[in-house]
């Protein structure tokens, strides 16, 4: 039941999140291309971070699923992780408006980067709360995936001061890495069942 | 499960699109007649965006009724839906702000046709997932209605540079055609009951 | 199971509704007293409104009680009312920052009016499909309590012009008159148990 | 079935409130650092009033878990409570804008103090629904915490125009004492199944 209402909560989020980011792509007043012009860095930033919502959903989805008992640790730990995500319309917003600009390029990268933490925190405490034979271990083994996110959103961060084009290209790259739900868990459901 | 959290989550996001489309509505500082009738065409565009959505919220309702498993395609495919839809605040805001002028009348069916396609797509990605006797696949046949749809769109983001008139009438029309929810699934669900 | 939907989508919605109408309420610039007392008449028609759309969510709860059968003419009707619902935001908005000045005050008279028309729509959809001898039916009986609140804003819209002290009061009184919960509905449901 | 819709709105509108608090972040139009500067205090308050949500939607999940019974009052003090929660974007905004100066740091712990009261009316109305020698009944006891908690916003609102510095350390203090979801509840809920 806690884990009913904890799924609930999060897809309540997520939903809005994903959808006030739009927020941010302001009707101008002229009706002329002149005026949609300097609104395509703030769409493609929309782009990027719907994206980046809906893999986060998908594979919460996919997380939860493994979940049996929710304690206060991992509601806790579900809101930390919520709370990074709801600041990505704040850094959508400013890196849109700033064309990609090198501090607001940094800063979306250290929102995602504290996201992809707070992610592996979340899995953490639910390991802890299942297990380290559980559904969920087994699932990520030594989770690869997650720990290099982490790592390219670091480098993402330093190369936006040098060369913000490493930092789009990085964000772009990872996001395809992610954009495939996450087979292992599937996986390993699929082989429980059985 | 799968299924009951794409649907929560899907109206989730219909209901928060369906609702801060009302922000664009903004309230004037005066308290004047004079205040409120530049707002009769954003609160037009409002309740023309307000049907759609209604539309899409309804056909979706019927649509993930067909649906019996939820496979990543499948939730790809329905983020993408989503995606489009959420584009409805800023479309309709352009479009009601700059009084139905040509580009943001063409842009407004931009939306609605990306849309559409996105529909066209989740219902082949939830057909490929059951099978061609699947009761969706049955239920929209060769899906005149769907594809007309997208034609009309096109001919209506044309027309806005000639005559914004020819896509008010036709956006509305299409809306007409779809107020009905589908009564094709409808039917083949009552005939397999049978 | 179209029923929870149903529910669901306008829990969500009136939640967005009760929610968004506070960013009407903007923080000001300045931290002193004097940036806070013009609030004060926004703050006012915010509870007002809050009130009200708390009596349609608690009323909406224990309408859908009594529903057996979701039709399309039912969803439409349920649409329409949330239509008007989602320009309470904008017309607290205006009358709140125009200190119920007429016009803004007889305009949220008018959208108070058209939600009152909506809610009888809708539960005349319902009875329709429901039958005469149904719950509702029996429940609501000849429903003056909603035919006179439909009367008393018509009143209160007319009155604006002339004092808008009286609108007030109707808006009010009409608040405090549903303020308890549907007794009617609750007694027939006590009464089927039995 | 009552408490489902009671739990899934209280959700929704708490999820709101949480991610619309962020739209008070508004990125700016420069990239620069000296244009992140300012809004440190804004991102300070929002952190703030994100973990006090949190811990509301938190003990509130407890809160239910304990109701068997809705009835009108504890729809309405629920709403109470909510009504308070959703002027917590405002009071966030206001007071990181203005740099935690004394009328506004006075004005949130207004606001903290109401949801406070309305927590406590919410506690009685679900005791008095459900008798003395009900589960929330036993769980709270005295309520000591939930008491305190009043009186510590009472002396942060007038600590406020000595110095706020006194009401930050106080609004900090009271969350992490909140910030452990209710063992008490927990406790008697364990103890019952035995």
């Amino acid at each position: 039941m806690g884990k009913v209402r904890l799924e609930a909560f999060s897809d309540g989020v997520l939903a809005i999140i994903i959808t006030i980011m739009v927020l941010g792509l302001r009707a101008p007043h002229s009706g002329q291309w002149s005026a949609l012009r300097p609104l395509l860095p703030v769409f493609l930033s929309y782009v990027l971070s719907f994206v980046y919502i809906g893999i986060y959903w998908n594979n919460h989805h996919h997380l939860v699923h493994t979940v049996s008992r929710v304690g206060g640790g991992m509601l806790w730990a579900n809101l930390h992780l919520l709370f990074w995500l709801s600041l990505f319309p704040f850094a959508t917003g400013w890196m849109g408006e700033n064309r990609f600009s090198p501090l607001p390029t940094a800063l979306y990268g250290v929102v995602l980067m504290m996201a992809a933490i707070a992610w592996q925190i979340l899995q953490r405490s639910i390991i802890a709360g299942h297990g380290s034979g559980s559904m969920l271990a087994n699932a990520i083994g030594r989770d690869l995936k997650g720990k290099s996110s982490v790592a390219f959103y670091a480098v993402a961060i330093f190369a936006a001061f040098m060369s913000p084009w490493i930092s789009r290209v990085l964000y772009v790259s990872v996001a395809l890495l992610w954009l495939v739900p996450d087979r292992r868990i599937e996986k390993v459901v699929a082989e429980r069942r059985n």
